[in-house]
C-alpha cells in the first residue's frame, strides 16, 4: 500500500484539517468530535447536515458552503460518522427552522443519524439517498445504495434551503430529486483501505465490475473490458429503465469518477453518454463531470441521471460556493 | 492497460469535445485543427493561448475562459500540439491587442510554439514556464521543465490581460510569476500512456521517484517510501532554496495531484506543508489544492510556492470562470 500518510489513525483529522486551511474563508473545523461547517452561519433557515465514511472526497466536506451544506462529518474510512459527531454539528449550525439530515443508504449511516436525531431536542427530519440502480441490496445496504446522486440532492435541497424553505418543503424537496435521480458506476480497479494492507477486492487485468458500489463492494457482473461505448450502454440502460422518461425530458447528466480515472476519460465517457440520451429523445441540459462522489483511489467511474423541471433547474443554477462545487 | 476509450486514435479528440459539451455556456470547439477557445470572445485585450500534451487534464483545456486562457491547443498524450493548431488558435481569438504565448519548456512545445510565432502576422510574445526545481535538464528539455506552475501564470496573467494590460506588461508579468514560482514532485506509482502497453517507469511497490516529471521523467533519485511528514520536507527544501525568501513573505501553496492520489491524501500534504512553511517564517496566504497539473492516472503529487505581493494577491483574487478554475 503506498500512501501519502503519517498514521492511518490520523489520516482523517489531518485531511480535514488541511480541507479547513485551505478555505478558511469558508470552513470552520471542530476538533472533537469532528466535524466541518461554514464559517459564517446561516440565520433563520433550515440548516443541512450530511455526513458517512471518508474516502469519498470531495463527498461531503467538500460541499460544505453557500447555498449548499450547513456541516459535514465525516466518519472513519468507509465507517459512518459517530452520533456524537452528528449531534454537535447540528447543535453548531441549527438556526432556528430545524435541521434537515441528507444521509446516504447504508446500514451503518442510517443507525447513527437515527441515533442523532432522537438524541436532538430540534426539528430534525432526514433524506434518504438510494440513487444506485445496480443491486437491491448490497453487502452494507437493506435496499439500494447511495451512491453520486447524492451530490445532487445536496446542491438543489441545499439552493432551496438558502431561499427560505422550511423543513417540510426541504425534505420533500429532497424526497423528489432522489426518486427523479439514478446512478450506476463501473470499476476497472480496485482501492485500497489505508488501515488493510490489501485492495479491496480483486480484479483481473482485462476485467470490469458493472454496477460497483463506492467501497468496491460486488455489482452485477464482472465482463472483460469493453469499448467505451458499450460501457456507456451498459450503464445507462438500467438507469433509463428505473427513470422511465417521456420523450424530450430535460436531464441533468452527472459523470463521476472514482478517484483514480483521469479527467480526459470521464470527458470522453460524458461525450458517448450525452450523445446516447440525445438519441433516446432526452433533452441533457446541465451537466456535471468530474471526481465528486470518489472511493480513495479506485479506477473507475458512474453515471447519474437527474430527470429535471423547472424548479430543478433552477435550484441546480442557483449560485454555490463550496470548496468542490462553485458558480 | 485498463482505460475507458474506444480507441486511442479519438480519444483526444473525443474527450476535448465531451468538455466543450459539459461547458457549452463557456466554451467553443474548433475540430480541425483542434483546439478550444472561449465561447464569447473578449475585446480589445490581449489574447492568451497556451497549450501541450494532453494527459494533463484539467490543464491548459479547463482553464479557458473568463479572466484565464483565451484558448489552448491540446497536442496527442504527452506530445506537443502541432504548429497548425496554434496558429489557428491565436488567429481565432486575437483582438486587436496581440497575442501572449504561456508556454511549459518542453522541447517540443517551444518548437511548436516558435514555429507559429514565425507564421503569424500579429504582435506575439511567449512566456516560457520553467517552475521545476527538480533537475536542470531532463530528457524532454533544455532547462527545467515547466509543471504546476503553469496554472498559477496562467491565472495572473489572465486576470491582467482582462483588466487591460498591454501585451509588453502581460509578458514582464509573467516572466515575474515565473521566476517567484518553484515546484517538485513525487511519484508513487507510473501512469500508462493509452497507446502504449506497458506503465511508463517501473517502480517497485516500496519505492518513490523524488523529483518526478509529469510525463514520467526520472527525478532526482529513488528512496523507500516515507512518512508525509518527511516527504514534503523532501519537496519543500530544494523549493525554499531556489526561491530564497525574506522571512514573512506572503506565499501562495498550490498542493497538486498527479491524477491517481485521492483528494484527501492532498489535504493531509496541504495541512503539512502549510504548517512547514509557517514554522520557516513564511506567511501563507493563500492555497490551491486538488488535481490541476496532472499525468494520467499517475499516483503523486507535487508542491508549488508562489512569492505573492499585493499585486499578485489581487490578480490571484480576480474573478476567474473556467470548468475548474472558478471564483
Amino acid at each position: 500500500m503506498k500512501k501519502f500518510l503519517n498514521s492511518p489513525d490520523d489520516l482523517v483529522h489531518d485531511s480535514i484539517a488541511g480541507l479547513v486551511m485551505a478555505h478558511e474563508d469558508l470552513l470552520a473545523l471542530n476538533d472533537a468530535p469532528l466535524f466541518v461547517c461554514r464559517r459564517v452561519p446561516k440565520q433563520g433557515r433550515v440548516a443541512l447536515v450530511s455526513g458517512g465514511g471518508s474516502g469519498h472526497e470531495p463527498l461531503h466536506t467538500g460541499y460544505v458552503g453557500v447555498g449548499m451544506l450547513d456541516a459535514a462529518c465525516p466518519g472513519q474510512v468507509f465507517t459512518a460518522p459517530t452520533p456524537d459527531q452528528i449531534v454537535a454539528a447540528a447543535q453548531r449550525v441549527e438556526a432556528g427552522q430545524g435541521v434537515l439530515m441528507i444521509v446516504k443508504n447504508y446500514g451503518g449511516d442510517c443507525a447513527s443519524f437515527q441515533v442523532a436525531s432522537d438524541m436532538l431536542e430540534m426539528d430534525c427530519a432526514t433524506v434518504l439517498v438510494n440513487d444506485d440502480v445496480a443491486v437491491e441490496h448490497s453487502t452494507h445496504t437493506t435496499g439500494r445504495r447511495g451512491v453520486a446522486g447524492t451530490l445532487v440532492v445536496e446542491k438543489m435541497v441545499g439552493a432551496a434551503a438558502e431561499a427560505g424553505a422550511n423543513l417540510y418543503e426541504c425534505k420533500a424537496l429532497g424526497v423528489r430529486v432522489n426518486t427523479n435521480t439514478a446512478s450506476m458506476g463501473i470499476a476497472l480497479g480496485s482501492c485500497t483501505v489505508p488501515e488493510e494492507a490489501a485492495p479491496t477486492f480483486d480484479i483481473g487485468p482485462g476485467e470490469m465490475e458493472v454496477g460497483v458500489g463506492i467501497h468496491g463492494e460486488p455489482g452485477r457482473y464482472r465482463r472483460p473490458l469493453m469499448p467505451a461505448d458499450d460501457i456507456v450502454a451498459l450503464l445507462l440502460d438500467p438507469i433509463l429503465k428505473d427513470l422511465s422518461l417521456a420523450a424530450d425530458r430535460p436531464v441533468l447528466l452527472h459523470v463521476n469518477g472514482f478517484g483514480g480515472t483521469p479527467l480526459g476519460e470521464l470527458h470522453l465517457l460524458n461525450r458517448i453518454a450525452t450523445q446516447r440520451l440525445r438519441n433516446q429523445g432526452l433533452n441533457v441540459k446541465r451537466w456535471l463531470v468530474g471526481n465528486h462522489t470518489t472511493s480513495l483511489e479506485m479506477a473507475g467511474a458512474s453515471l447519474t441521471v437527474t430527470a429535471l423541471d423547472d424548479e430543478l433547474i433552477s435550484l441546480w443554477d442557483a449560485p454555490v460556493t463550496t470548496p468542490s462545487l462553485r458558480w
